[in-house]
């Protein structure tokens, strides 16, 4: 029964009415896909997945401690995998952080939300590239920001141009709150910051205030040897939130994430999770797993199998795809980020792609303001190397396709 | 290095200045005592967690379809599990329920928030009980509701009192969105609504097109026999999000709570996640376990345990308190809501109590717009009898400390 008869029921029109008005106006997820050949979801590789260790970790865990494997573990998260992040934090940036100063998540999605539930009120002004990760736009939004977006260029982010929008924003007297970046191998661009623009990027959010998050989700993933400093190591251990998880380097459903920050920040972001805290029994045995010894020649298996891919993938874009698309290979993570030829339309191209068996995601999906019709996604790390370059052959066949070839 | 001297860091006040509006209005969490006798929290017996039983089911789920159990899992949750959740509400409702019913949430409290990003906007009207579940009032307030309380007496919510306080509403231009209810074994109140009020309430809801929110989530905790009709039953699936948690009958630790409503409901609730769905990991180990039959006699002893627990308390505190304090024992669940005699301040009986080593909850958390300075909140399910007895033994000299007898 509906409201439309008087029952208590509710039907799709009176939900709709129901809503938040932030929940209307956002914007479909981009979803898997159901076709043979998928470039499309963001996934590590599943044979490369560490079961067996996390089985024996998960036991461990559960038997060495079932009481604190099995209640409550606290808001801020277990103190012993808070101590070694900020170890590994330390040892990468020379900071001398503490556990007090960082936060465990339920995968850094919620990390996301958790920094949004607790900065972003309605009207607020929240800085994304152009593009960004669809997935921080919506959060974002969903707590009702204003977001203004900053273009990137095979760079990234362009800092001139943040520097503008910075000013102006202020000169309008709607400064901006945070700004969102991944400076690490981005989704879905693929660009790595260069060191001149993270430390310009680090100066100017500085001088305007704007609190940076810094989205490191793919960083491990590196492919062409270690990453550059972290924005939050070039800010010297401020105005900087690095979020981070462990989803790409072990697995993505285990769901942990975390944030390094400031401890006022870090205070706040604990003093906004209403959730009971994340899972003590898979924060135990997520930590049980990286002391068993498993998990460095685990992260090195990684990433040669993703450099292959990396390699792989892009052989077979130049050889079947190059008259119809331009790309810069990423130095890391799971993404081509590649730009159309004039006069092909990313969703021409994504439909022609799926009547051959392949999924990729246009472009339009990662701007929060409008753009993207000349560009499209494409994942390399979910499928080995035979079916990665028979999908892009066929990928290559739908780009004929729609350019009028075949 | 902070604001004041040009830094880029945050201190404590520049981090109040960031903070989002709903945020900064936020009263602090309830949280853990360090005291020796823990009556605070609502957590289940440690002794009796099924630590074994679940170390088996995750190297089950893990070893079985490591891909699965390790890869993200979508974000309506695990259909296997999602259809022995319809499965179970069916048999007790009478309800043909489906898995495209039921959402899996990390935790009924994620399940309170994902409802409330879905439905709650900023000015919104949210009815919750005056008492109610504190995480509720914090997690409704976050999204910028106007919470309107409706008094309880030891009966539950008073449905005479939401009547007048919906039509008022209506009459003033601001009807009420969602209505929070706890129809069994409330926290703090530990009442139970009988079954003319359920009805009541349902019809009252009905008629104003409040959507209900019924919080099961102790249900299963059943001391004096199998719970009422739910909310949901009555209403026959309309107009009802009847929300529930493994955390009371299995485990906190694990963090998997779930939603049954109706399709267009449950349709926005999945829409607006943005975490990459809960745990596939923890999901099914968890329904590995539900299907070992190790759960059945398990939720049978947990009965047990709570049902002498519960009448432990209930002894002592006649004998120990009774001058000072009265209260209706609950039939079932966690909580006694002990009614201060008049002159006896809940703070100072509170601060007592630590004095002897106990910790109680002060009324006063649970009140969204003041109250309960004469009620405390005392948890008997988290200690053992003995431990428990001695408890109450000192809680009783903390409430003649504060009558003056001492």
């Amino acid at each position: 029964m509906g409201s439309e008869d008087g029952g208590g029921g509710f039907t799709s029109a009176s939900v709709e009415a129901l809503l938040s008005p932030f929940a209307r106006s956002l914007a479909p997820p981009t979803s898997l896909s159901p076709l043979p050949f998928d470039l499309n979801a963001g996934v590590p590789d599943r044979e490369s997945l560490p079961a067996a260790a996390l089985a024996e970790a998960a036991r461990a865990a559960l038997l060495e401690d079932p009481g604190g494997a099995l209640t409550y573990g606290g808001a801020q998260g277990f103190e012993p995998l808070r101590a070694w992040i900020a170890e590994r934090h330390a040892t990468e940036t020379g900071q001398p952080v503490t556990s007090a100063e960082v936060t465990i998540t339920t995968g850094s999605a919620h990390a996301i939300d958790n920094i949004a539930a607790t900065f972003v009120g309605p009207g607020d002004v929240v800085i994304v590239g152009a593009p960004s990760y669809p997935g921080a736009i919506r959060t974002f939004r969903a707590r009702g920001a204003r977001l203004v977006d900053v273009p990137q260029d095979d760079d990234g982010l362009r800092v001139d141009a943040l520097k503008a929008t910075l000013a102006a924003l202020r000169t309008a007297g709607t400064p901006a709150k945070l700004l969102y970046v991944v400076s690490n191998y981005d989704n879905p661009s693929g660009s790595t910051l260069p060191e001149a623009r993270r430390r310009a990027l680090v100066d100017v959010a500085r001088r305007h205030r704007v609190l940076v998050i810094e989205d490191d989700a793919y960083t491990g993933i590196d492919l062409d040897g270690p990453p550059l400093p972290s924005l939050s190591e070039i800010g010297g251990g401020e105005g900087v939130l690095r979020v981070g998880s462990f989803s790409k380097i072990v697995a993505t459903g285990l769901r942990v994430g975390w944030i390094v920050g400031e401890r006022p920040l870090i205070d706040r972001l604990v003093f906004m999770r209403f959730d009971n805290g994340s899972s003590p029994f898979v924060q135990r045995t997520l930590l049980h797993y990286l002391r068993s010894g498993a998990h460095e020649p685990h992260l090195v298996r990684l990433q040669s199998i993703y450099r292959e891919r990396r390699d792989v993938s892009a052989a077979g874009l130049r050889e079947c795809c190059e008259p119809y698309v331009t790309f810069r290979p990423p130095a890391g993570g799971f993404f081509h980020w590649l730009r159309l030829r004039p006069g092909l339309d990313a969703a021409a191209v994504t439909a022609a792609a799926a009547r051959q068996g392949v999924a990729v995601t246009p472009g339009t999906g990662y701007f929060a303001n409008g753009g993207g019709e000349d560009r499209v996604r494409l994942v390399y790390s979910a499928l080995p190397p035979p079916a990665l370059r028979e999908a892009i052959a066929r990928f290559g066949r739908a780009l004929e396709e729609v350019a009028g070839v075949r």
